[in-house]
């Protein structure tokens, strides 16, 4: 029955609206309506709308204004208008959308209950599909954070994950990769590990990831000399043709999802333990791998702060690759302190030149590479000591030559490829050690606070260059380390954190005073 | 030592930017800076600078664009542009900023940890200035969801809201004040018990709020018909002269940091313990309530689905006000279907009406108002039976002329004040029963999405009248409830989620066959 006290017509309801492009860039679709157009369809900001024109339609949520668009207008955001092809002045449709049914299944999540299969495939499609706004979003890394998934869930998010983005496909197998899953300050080793591997004739697609927390992922450091963003059939071509490559994983479109959590994560400076599992595999998987090694970091201040932890995540990784039919090994590693001497892009960057060119600036990276391809050289069925053979691929300049190869292949247009044609950053500034004793402790946390406040992952020349090591003796007065940057202002807020903070910590030799009465005597 | 290999001169690093307004709204502070600037600068999106001009200055989350502002240019949206006081044209300075403490502070909340007062008064504070982001108050409230916060943490974090917001003080005392803490639909009960109360001669400014799950809070209701949005001046001066108030919380600076939070739970629709506590205190509180009454509506698909939680609730609920110098006591009142016929606000206005003009369209909501104005008597000392009293004053009349004197002062425009002048919504639609039986159960969430899809809150004709209540017989063809909407579209998206989730279950009056074999004989 239709009452007869109306007195404006439904029928006039808009539901045309006029394009204005909007060029602001958010996570999420967003488009911005004005209050009157609002209150008529009975919306509020972050209310969702379906937006559509010919047969192309995105769900976006709305924010309001009196005056950016008029009434009878919509302002398109770039994301969206790029999905939508619109240009200002066309018209598209717009009609109130209901909330994805991702939100109920976050809700779960935050009530501790288990995930379905088929709830993580909507969720992972949602995600894919930018149906979900930063809040939401959020509110699902947080969840999950407090709320770790099980086994069963984190693989069928990782198989979610791949399902909805790209698969590259390389000729030839097995495949073989690595992943450090991070937490050890300056740990470059993956230009170095890269080139053994291949040199050594196995295929190696190494993807990465850039920074979250951290003051550089290997994508941000080999960044500085070469382009790590390729399009996927140069991922597939380099590695068929000169064995590895090093490309950054959100430059193509393998597991989509992953890249939009992983913003997700960035403002809150959080790495949920399902997620971590699941954006390795996921990432491993899209690319063929047939056998990963996984490094995993452990030592006070890492993202694995202890042996149980770093265990855990071992087995986790381990039995979840086999659910997926990748066979994983793991590799505990010491990242206790930062790996190597530099901390930054560049100077991460020339650190490891220096490494494949012979010279040894910080035994530990040498170490810790070699163990590291060495372990992926017996998986590949080497019959002799898989570490001795990486370090007579290393020694005989075959892994510089075949990083030089790989770094041409992803566009470096250095004319000398070496460790002397890095240059040094703008601004540097010395840190000496106030009294005499031992170097006890280096924290990393410290020392990537201080990168990034020196505009480490951004600012490439930016970082640290430790220049005494855990177990050093020093003399008060020895230089400790080197602050660079190349924005004064940014080098000084640096040495401003690091006094603050200060990261390395020196003991003198005598570590307790023993009274005369002779009680403390340790 | 200044390193010289530098090609553009640190000085000429831009701190100086011409605004440009943008009235769009968010609720956190941002700003839109080029592209070209950020990078100049080091920043990215979702990065934090400090705007100030004069001695004036907000914090704000950098949004980038390559076009809406050129380079040297700052958009300022509309909140920060109001802090700021600035018009286009006009200079500001602009330059990096760290995150804020808070963000540590949430990550110990994920982390299951204890906060200090200290630290919760730090998070008020940044919350109340704006300083945290959607995404970072997202992360708040979803980790208190999940980890709640102890009574110890509740009270400081209840103070702290207080203390960051304006304080209305009352003339006259003791104050009375009531809350229910929501969950059960069409609780129009307070538009009933504040006038009953203040006809008694007692004082009670009553805050309320607006939905966020719900179909409508008691602000959204009364909206209807008067005015809501009331400064505090006002607040203080009708409760002074007429003796009791009903207006929104939100309408004044009393407890913003609550509104703030209230506002990021609105996207996830989510209801923090903890946070469920605080609000409530505080808001009473700030209006200097010395005696409150807590009503907790309890029962299946309601906030509190358990006794055991509804004690839990009154347990908190009365220490935690002690902590704070309020006489707390509670009413676990049965909320397991909808508190008497109408939900919507316009609905739920005219019942109330017809309650105070002595008509009992639902003996629950005449029931449950006498209890609770009854209760709050009773605090107030009156010798005789609370409930009997209340009943007296309601059925001389006293209670409506106090409703319309109330009302009359929040600027109710209406020449005549009574259930037969609110209107009918535009369009109606009826749903019958499908087969013989009696009303089994009606599930409040369901009856809620109904609401919210025929545009409820925002839309104060929607709503649902149900014709029959649990316990009801019926018999095939009867009707159940109807639909209403002022929008013909939204009435159609009601009736069909109505179709899909059937909010009134009818059981047949056989409740189990039992075969001839005899098991299952219950």
């Amino acid at each position: 029955m239709k009452k007869e006290n109306s007195e404006i017509d439904e029928e006039d309801m808009p539901d045309t609206f006029k394009v204005v492009t909007i060029d602001l860039e958010t996570a999420d679709f967003t488009v911005v309506m004005n209050r009157g157009d609002a209150r008529v369809l009975g919306l509020r900001a972050l209310d969702r709308v379906k937006v559509s024109r010919d047969d192309r339609s995105i769900t976006a949520l709305v924010e309001l204004t009196d005056s950016v668009v008029g009434v009878g207008s919509i302002g398109v955001l770039k994301r969206g208008g790029g999905i939508l092809k619109v240009a200002g002045g066309e018209e598209v449709r717009m009609v109130p959308a209901q909330r994805p049914r991702s939100i109920e299944i976050i809700k779960k999540i935050m009530k501790g209950l288990e995930l379905e299969a088929e709830e993580i495939q909507v969720l992972t499609e949602d995600i894919t599909n930018h149906l979900l706004s930063d809040v939401e979003l959020a509110a699902f890394v947080t969840a999950t954070y407090i709320n770790p998934m099980n086994n069963r869930e984190i693989k069928d998010l990782t198989m979610s994950i791949v399902k909805t983005g790209e698969v590259i496909d390389i000729d030839g197998e097995p495949i073989y990769d690595f992943h450090s899953i991070g937490g050890a300050p300056g740990n470059k080793i993956t230009l170095i590990v890269v080139p053994i591997v291949a040199a050594a004739g196995l295929l190696i697609p190494k993807t990465c990831s850039r920074a979250i927390s951290s003051a550089g992922g290997t994508a941000d450091i080999l960044e500085t000399i070469a382009n790590v963003t390729l399009p996927s059939h140069r991922i597939k071509n380099i590695t068929e043709t000169v064995g590895g490559v090093i490309a950054w994983g959100g430059g193509v479109n393998i597991a989509p999802a992953d890249d939009i959590i992983i913003r997700a994560e960035y403002p809150l400076a959080i790495d949920p333990y399902s997620q971590v599992i699941a954006s390795v595999l996921a990432k491993k998987k899209a690319v063929g791998a047939d056998y990963l090694l996984i490094d995993i970091p452990t030592g006070e201040n890492t993202k694995v702060p202890d042996m149980a932890l770093a265990r855990k995540y071992a087995r986790d990784f381990i039995e979840i690759g086999d659910g997926i039919g990748i066979h994983v090994e793991c590799a505990i590693t010491y990242g206790g302190q930062p790996i190597g001497r530099a901390i930054g892009p560049a100077l991460e960057v020339k650190e490891a030149l220096q490494v494949l060119e012979g010279e040894t600036p910080s035994s530990s990276v040498v170490e810790k590479a070699l163990s590291i391809a060495g372990i992926i050289l017996e998986m590949g069925g080497t019959h002799e000591n898989g570490k001795r053979k990486a370090e007579e691929i290393l020694k005989s300049g075959r892994a510089l030559e075949k990083f030089k190869e790989i770094i041409r292949a992803q566009g470096c247009d250095l004319k000398e490829i070496s460790s002397g044609s890095v240059r040094e950053s703008r601004y540097v500034d010395e840190v000496r050690a106030p009294k005499d004793g031992y170097v006890a402790s280096i924290n990393n946390r410290s020392i990537v606070k201080i990168c990034r406040a020196a505009g480490c992952p951004h600012e490439k020349y930016g970082g640290i260059y430790l220049h005494k090591k855990k177990g050093d003796k020093v003399r008060k007065g020895d230089l400790l380390y080197t602050v660079h940057s190349d924005h004064r202002r940014k080098l000084q807020t640096a040495l401003s954190v690091s006094k603050k903070l200060e990261p390395i910590y020196i003991e003198g030799m005598v570590i307790e005073r023993v009274p005369r009465d002779g009680h403390h005597i340790i």
